[in-house]
């Protein structure tokens, strides 16, 4: 097995760490899948919007390109992260909200049909909006069993489709496991079954190549503080496929997502196009960061980022069947089935997360027993994940 | 009349001025009813929260603060703006994504009655928003026609009020006229009927004082973004009374509305109190400004802001009266009947719009022939106003 110094000496990607906040420290960063750190030009740049553009041009940069933000940072991070075609991504709101949109947007597309299939172990703000629309709709969820340590497979999926199914909602990678889903494959068969799929990204935008247009997808969602850097809480994104378009109605009806809202008509009409998917003003503040996450990525590539991506998880994992006794690797061990981070099982992980927090080692922890490794491909350097790992026995052991 | 410079001398709050970017500036800034200045420090601790709170403390903000502040923001702003004791009132999504959520609240808490009551001329997103409860709930839309230099009447109500009525939703301050709707009068007669009252504060929150506890109303939404000078597109609030609490549900059920949120329980569970209003991961960057605006407000007392803005709009009617032949003033001239701007009606008023632009004053422009003054009170000078007022006689004459 190479070591760090060797790793980090050949990585072609190693002097992208230097443009994130706290390069030069010590502290171990294992939660990059959960709130990405910040560039070094995100801060100033924000003071810069400030004075410059709220302070200085005022209301009047709604007219010089605010108004039309949304749809310009959706094209981008269509074009750099998602294999989404231009006027089908949009940016605002929150992950939650813009799911919520688009399920009751697919059940309305899917007039008849009465089950909304997903899996057990999907994100909970997955699950709960389903169980949400679903109640409202007065449709059946169905629901599928999934082995928490991998995740949906096509024979798990064959079972449950039917003409009963409206949408298929699940989630590219598994947030536990990491299981990265075959989206060409389930995307197909749920097309097969007349139904629509909608993708949750949120685990693998940024990280893993998508490609929605190429794969048929018809709808997708996901959030950008994960591997796009956008800060906490900045707003998500969504996807619909174009062909979907001129028939897509959404239940939240604002004055941004209707045709001329400067006209303040007597009633609500769709804006043509993906815009229909906004409601209220865009969050401007909160797409900055995000902009400067993206210029770098424009940089790196997100095929580059991925091949890195796959080679810190496998040293992760090497590290761990080394010198991690009793520590059992609960994500795929094939690259082509594990999105971006490695989660490691061991009864005792709670108490480890503790103990690593407090020596300024930064994973997560969820339950049953998994500690989740988020390795952020451009601000994680090799040295760091060997650093976490001897972390990670110093705590076992200790 | 007292002069600007007189009328400046003696204003008490005159010195909150300098807080704002662009106070040196010679540009005239009518349009703080639209998108608040700027407060100088917030571009600094913007970028301090970018190095320090995020880069430096990383997914640990969450537990330190973040997790908790759409309640303790939404307290603050409760006990400073809006009459509200703690509890009550949390910040996130848009004004139109909790204008959904409210309105969906308040048709469940009225199962068998068919009607929302609002009038014609409210904001097109209440509007587009009602519509699509409407449509969706099976309600019917009982509108109320309403004078557009005025606003609701307790007269007008009682015309349509009745034991149909589940909700009526109404504006504090109409965005077109400045009407100032009488709230306790119009709750209490809604209450009368049995229905719920939805107020929209965006017009008046951080301009007007609003007692909400005092005055017994149900739900009320409201933005950030013009007298709270929260950035474009900041988050915004939503107020539920307690007694309405713990029946209350929303549509879009998250996690970070949920109990336990990091227990990644099997099912929705609304968490205790207005928490529950919450959806997805809150839009914390967007967060920063309206806490700096609150906290300038907390020294001036929304008292001292409500007198200097009375002053303002009567300087501002009262140069109109001397100064502006063949310009009616198309707001209430009663200030207890008028809001924090004023609208100026002339059928050129389009054009002047334009040409003010290009001379660096800024008001908006409402169709039919309506320029808004929107008169910031802790950011506008009475010089400010009468610099403006005679850039609209030189634009009329020219």
């Amino acid at each position: 097995m190479k070591g760090a110094e060797e790793l980090d000496r050949d990585d072609p990607l190693a002097e992208y760490r230097e443009h994130f906040v706290g390069a030069e420290s010590p502290l171990v960063y294992f939660d990059g899948n959960s709130l990405g750190r910040p560039l070094k030009v995100t801060g100033p740049r924000l003071e810069r919007f400030v004075e410059e553009e709220w302070g200085g041009r005022l209301i009047r940069g709604w007219d010089e390109g605010w108004f039309e933000l949304p749809e310009v940072i959706g094209d981008d991070l269509g074009r750099l992260a998602l294999g989404a075609g231009p006027g089908q991504t949009v940016v605002g709101d929150s992950t939650t909200v813009l799911l919520y949109k688009l399920l009751r947007a697919a059940v309305a597309l899917r007039p008849g049909r009465t089950e909304i299939v997903l899996d057990r172990d999907n994100f909970p703000t997955d699950r709960f909006v389903a169980e949400g629309v679903a109640k409202e709709c007065g449709l059946t969820l169905r629901w599928i069993e999934v082995d928490t340590r991998a995740g949906v497979t096509a024979d798990q999926l064959a079972a449950v489709l039917g003409d009963r199914t409206a949408v298929v909602l699940l989630s590219h990678v598994a947030y536990r496991s990491a299981w990265l889903a075959d989206v060409p494959l389930l995307t197909r068969m749920t097309h097969d079954a007349g139904a629509l799929v909608l993708w949750d990204l949120c685990h693998s935008a940024g990280a893993v190549p998508v490609a929605l247009d190429a794969w048929d997808v018809d709808l997708a969602v996901g959030c950008t503080y994960k591997y796009l850097n956008g800060g906490p809480g900045s707003p998500a994104f969504c996807y619909v496929a174009g062909r979907l378009l001129d028939d897509l109605t959404q239940p939240i009806q604002g004055w941004m997502g209707a045709t001329d809202p400067f006209l303040m008509g007597p009633t609500y009409r769709p804006a043509p196009g993906v815009r229909r998917m906004l409601s209220g003003t865009p969050p401007i503040v909160g797409m900055i960061a995000l902009q400067d996450m993206l210029a770098l990525l424009e940089k790196a590539g997100i095929e580059a980022v991925r091949a890195k991506s796959v080679a810190l998880t496998e040293h992760a994992i090497a590290l761990t069947d080394r010198d991690l006794a009793g520590v059992e690797v609960a994500s795929p061990r094939d690259p082509e089935r594990r999105g971006g981070h490695v989660t490691l099982q061991h009864p005792r992980m709670r108490e480890v997360t503790a103990v690593l927090w407090r020596r300024d080692v930064l994973p997560d922890y969820r339950d049953p027993g998994g500690l989740r490794l988020g390795l952020s491909p451009l601000s994680t350097s090799y040295a760091e994940v060997e650093r976490g790992i001897a972390a990670v026995a110093a705590a076992l052991a200790g």
